[in-house]
């Protein structure tokens, strides 16, 4: 099958308990009007797992916990997968000269971008939603909690 | 900057009142578990728009509506922008041998889809959403209501 081509629009920052994205000049006309949305869909690369041994994972105990049933890497949100799309719905809190402020987010530092929606919630919500026992278990802390 | 690669997994079919998902042979161990989802999130590319010109385009008027005030593409969900991927929730009906039976989605018939992850709602939902006006004009119909 034919394969398609990401090219990363910018980056994700933190320093301390700053958070921010960058956007590369080319792509700044693009983000006109984005202020006005208080909340945003940031689409980003697992690149750390850009390995055809990562990208070959199926199947994976979610949040990294063997308590967890083997399942499979399209019923998690784990970060091996075949393709390394992750999203997360940050906080905007300003748009300064392709400088997005962020509240957190949940990637890492020098994630690439590729790219950024604006967070319509009707569009994301849904009344009746039936998941399997471990959506509520105990979490773990930090990237762990990643599935 | 390096550029990443994308595989589609499989693809949409819509025929008549019937949606549905393949994934093709080598994803399907990456299904296991997720008919324990009633929803899911599909990740696709929007494929009729890779073209250089649509991958140029940084503004657009929101829904194809030129009263609405020209607008970034990464502050809309227009199907055009530098990198072409859509991403929109789903009612999933069944699972069986690699074909997602969906009540409805928002994507053209033969779409490549990229990724499935499952929807959790509290990973989704905020509180305090602020949002552009053109965001809640009356909508056109069909293809014209993306951006």
């Amino acid at each position: 099958m034919k394969t398609f081509q990401i090219k990363p629009i910018g980056r994700v920052h933190k320093d301390g308990d700053k958070t921010w994205i960058t956007i590369a000049p080319d792509y700044q006309d693009g983000l006109l009007g984005l202020e006005q949305f208080s909340h945003i869909m940031v689409f980003y690369w697992f690149d750390q797992h850009d390995t055809p041994h990562d990208r070959g994972i199926l199947q994976v105990h979610p949040r990294k916990n063997p308590v967890n049933p083997l399942t499979g890497v399209f019923a998690t949100h784990a970060p091996v997968r075949p393709n390394l799309v992750a999203m997360t719905i940050c906080e905007l809190l300003s748009v300064v000269n392709g400088r997005l402020e962020l509240d957190a987010i949940d990637a890492l530092d020098a994630s690439p971008v590729i790219d950024i929606k604006c967070y319509i919630p009707e569009r994301l919500s849904t009344k009746k939603v039936r998941m399997p026992g471990w959506v509520n278990t105990e979490k773990n802390s930090g990237a762990d909690v990643k599935g």
